[in-house]
Parts: structure tokens; sequence; C-alpha cells
């Protein structure tokens, strides 16, 4: 404990307002073996964007056959360019799933890049750099289609692999110079294993924000360690003002029953919340839709607490404009 | 998100060593039904101990008929002093306590007071005021008989409460001003009902360390609604350095089921070495301990995130020293 002669160090900034970017249909469902009818999907959509929330990775575009999950993808962008407001996302593998992005006029586009070798040849069968290279192909097909679809690199096992262990934030930083070069508009960064601290991130994003800007996009953590949250504040606090999260904590690891996934979405927005951070959510409308979301997925393991433990007493709801 | 050219904000501050006290004898199994056999307790004691935890609240010097699950706790603590270098405490809710605790030898007595009123008169059938009156007659008893044992006031409640709602900050300071002026030695804030952000707990501990410099000794959070450790996280940066935590998270409230108690000690500790700060604690024995406690309390709601997903290939175990 330090002498209370030492000078005061500053007190933590907190960005005024920061947007929680729904991937529970993409991250999350991509995570549980049993498919989602459409129709729940397009309720999940219309019911976030109802209770506020205008950020939703709506799926993914790759071969049905690999996700037979998402395959109703295309169907789900359309369905989210019908509400106003909403800046629809899609997770695209390769210049393939690109195209049919742009086609759709998604809003943004993210491609996931590993920064640990191992895991980008295990899981994309490419090297890091031959990433790089897709996107700059990417990047010539949306210009080429006079399209204004943003695209995101997201730059994962940005702290650590569970193949290949360390990832050098050297690395880690050079491919994200690297994708900004590419054509990329966006980048982020994403503790895709859970091996974060939350030293370690201010530490990475701190240094990610003075390459990338305002293009440093987005955080994206999990919870598997229980330090989801911590990690977020951390990321706050060197001013990151947007994260990934999926409603009721779904996804995880399909190979680790009751691994917690991706940072739970109503967990975070309280946090926020009840830290002063404007998020543009009804919590309330917000909690009511995971009622009916974990109804859909009965039997699932499901992540969260204030849904349990309801608001305290002395938390002020945001107030929301309808 | 701010400017790369905006003025670096300097690094966090995280002490270089933090201790984890452990509260699961107490804090944890009163809010148990069911007792643990004092066997089961010492060898908890023991194995804690063995793992190179050096601070263990054993127990409550409260009347058996309102804590049957805590009786033995004169026994513990007489087991404790047997362990070299062990620190041994005991919460007392009264003068009657604490001279069992001076007569018992233990290092520290903590004595809650609550800052909310409403809360006060509920549990501890006094007002605030009452119970600093109350260390200050624990503070001559301990000096008339030459005790060496430490008087800890616990501010309770201090972000709020369940019965009353808001508790002012000025309040909690006020409260705590006063324990030391009745002759506290240390002094301490608990988020007891799970109320706080890491906003919240950053801009009030700053204030009371103000306040008490380094007689402000711990931070004592529950992790109700997912934020335990971001709060502690938050509390680190302005250079608190002792926290309380339970062993499996065990204890939360009776009368919520499912909620979850006291930030766990071994995802805490997890997270402070993750980070590089020193605890001392082989955490791999530790969760061999936990191992045991959880078959001891089979059936009981545990919490916790590491013992089910193991370490980061890229943790590095603490050295310890035998």
């Amino acid at each position: 404990m330090t002498e209370p002669s030492a000078p005061a160090r500053p007190h933590a900034f907190l960005p005024p307002r920061a947007t929680v970017r729904e991937v529970g249909l993409r991250d999350g469902l991509q995570s549980i073996a049993r498919t989602l009818p459409t129709a729940h999907k397009r309720e999940w959509i219309r019911a976030a964007h109802a209770a506020g929330q205008r950020e939703i990775e709506v799926g993914s575009f790759v071969p049905a056959r690999l996700l037979p999950q998402l395959a109703d993808t295309a169907e789900l962008l359309a369905f989210a360019k019908t509400l106003p407001g909403l800046f629809a996302s899609v997770l695209v593998p390769n210049l393939k799933g690109a195209e049919r992005a742009i086609e759709g006029e998604a809003d943004l586009l993210v491609v996931p890049l590993s920064a640990s070798h191992a895991h980008s040849l295990a899981n994309l069968r490419k090297t890091p750099d031959e990433v790089v290279a897709e996107v700059g192909r990417i990047r010539a097909a949306r210009d080429a289609a006079g399209s204004r679809t943003l695209i995101e690199g997201g730059v994962g096992t940005a702290f650590g692999c569970t193949l290949q262990g360390p990832v050098a934030p050297e690395e880690v930083l050079r491919l994200m110079q690297a994708l900004l070069d590419a054509g990329a508009d966006r980048v982020s960064l994403a503790d895709t294993v859970g091996y974060a601290d939350p030293a370690m991130v201010r530490r990475l994003f701190e240094r990610a924000r003075a390459i990338a800007g305002e293009r440093l996009w987005c955080g994206h953590f999990h919870d598997t360690r229980g330090l989801g949250l911590a990690n977020v504040y951390a990321a706050l606090e060197v001013g990151i003002a947007r994260f990934d999260a999926c409603l009721a904590g779904i996804g995880g690891c399909p190979h680790a029953p009751g691994a917690s996934g991706n940072v739970d979405t109503e967990d975070l927005l309280f946090m926020l919340q009840s830290m002063g951070v404007a998020t543009g959510v009804d919590l309330r409308q917000l909690l009511a839709l995971r009622g009916r979301v974990a109804q859909w997925l009965d039997g699932e393991t499901l992540q969260g607490t204030l849904w349990r433990a309801g608001f305290p007493k002395t938390f002020a709801q945001e107030e929301v404009a309808a």
C-alpha cells in the first residue's frame, strides 16, 4: 500500500459512452451444436434492436457444410437491413465470403486473422500473412464494386494460444499494421482463448491504439478464467469503447463442457451503465429477451449473473430514447 | 476512442505483491447450513498454510446458538497459532467476542460495522456509531490486557445496501475516520451486498486511502453481479494490496440460491499472478485443496473458473519458497 503522501494518480479515464456489439448470433451459436430456427434468430435481432442495440453480427458467410447453424446468414442480413439505424456485420473467412457480404450490403465484414501461426494453420489453413493478402483482395473487390461495406481485420489469439502458447505482442502489432496497410478500415484485438489479464490488456491496447488510432475498433474477450469484465474495464481505461459480447454468455468451446464463452452482454451492459458509461440499451428489455433466448436454448450452458441477482436498489436504469 | 495524438495516460500502478486473506472458513462457512467438521477445517487451514497462504480468518466469536457452524473457532484459532508465520484473524461482533479473541491471542480481530443504518440495525442491532463506541471499549480492553491483537474496523455496505439503498460515501468515510479515532489499528471497506462497480471502487478507495493511509488494510468484494475481479483490479490500481476471498467462492446468500458469494480465492490469485503481482501462494497446491473442500461440501453451490479451465499454456506459476 502506498503512503498517503504519494502523488495521486489521475482518475481512470472512462469513455462517456460505449457500444456492445452483439455477437451471440455468430460466435455464440456457432459453438452450439443445435441450429436455432431462423424465425427465432429474426426475433432475437428484432428484440435486441428494439432494446436499443445498434450493432449486431448476424452470422458468418462460411460454407453451410462447415457451420450449418449459420446457413441462414444471408436471410438474417437482409432482415437486419430493414431495421432503422442497425449496423449489421458478418464474419467472413475469405474473398468468397466477402463477396456475399458485399452483395448483401453488410455494413461491415470482419475477417479473422490469428496471430498465432499454429492456430492460424489449424483453423484457417492459411498463415497470418496469407490472411493479410486476402484482406488486400477483399479491399480491391469492395472498391471495384463501389460498395460501402467496411472491412475489419480482427486479430485473434492476441494474448496467447492454446496450441502455440505465447504470441509476441510485436507480432500482433505487426499484423495489425499489415492489415491496415492491406486496406482494412478497422482493426480489433481478440483474446480468442481466454488467456488475457487486465495488465496485458492495458499494455497491448495502449500500443495498438498508438498504431491504429480510431481505426482500433473493438475488443473481444472471453470469460474462460473469470477475467472477461476485468479485461473490458482495463481496455476502457485506455479509451477503447466498443466490445463484442454474447447474450447469456453463450458460446464457449464445444470441447470443454461448462467452459465460459464470450463476455456476457447483459452483465457487460450492467457494468457500463453502473459506471455511468452510456450504452443506449434498455437493460430490462434486454433481460426479457435473454429469458426468451434461454428458453430457445434450453439445456445449453448459459452464463451471466444479472438475470439471477437482479438490479441493485441503487442502480439507475439508463434512459434510452424510444 | 481517443485520438492517437492524445497525451498518454500513465500505465496502471500495480503493487508488486498482494495478499489474499482467506475468509472461506468464516464468511463462506457461515453462509452454508451444514457444519463442516473441525477436523476438515483444521485440514483446510493446514493445507492453505502449506500452499503459502499466510492470512486466514479462522472463524467468528459469536454465540454458538447463532452460528453453530463456527462454534469451534477457539480451537481453530489455537491450531492456527501453531503454524509458523500464519497471521490468524477472527471476526467479533462486540466486546465479549473481542475478549475471547484477545484471550486466544488472535493476531487480528475484525469488528464489522455497517455504514447503512438500516442494515446495521437489522443485522447488528446497533447504530453504526454504537459500533464505533464498542470499538473504543475493545481498544481499551486490548490495551489493558497488554495484548498484541490488532483491531480492524471493517466498514460494510460501503457501496450501497439491499435494505436502505444508497449509502453516502461521505458517511462511509466519516465512520472510517471515527473507527480510527476510536482506536482501530486498521480499517477496511466491504461491498457486502455486491453493489460496487470498478469506477465506484476506484473513487471510494482513493478517498479512503487519503484518510487512512497504510491503515487502509483490505478490500472485501462479492461477486454477486460478476464484477468481483474487476473491482479488485480497480482497487489494485489505486494501491490496495490486500483482499478477502473464499476458496471455491463459497458463501453467497442463503436466501438467494445460486447467488455468488465472496470473490473466489483461486481465481483472484490467478489474476494477480498472471499480472506479475506476487502472492506467495503455490496455486497448484491450492487447487488441490479446493478439490478436497469441494468434496467436503458436495451439494453446495461453488464458484470459480480456474479449476475447470486450467492454466493457460503461457502462465508462469509463481515460484514460492518451500
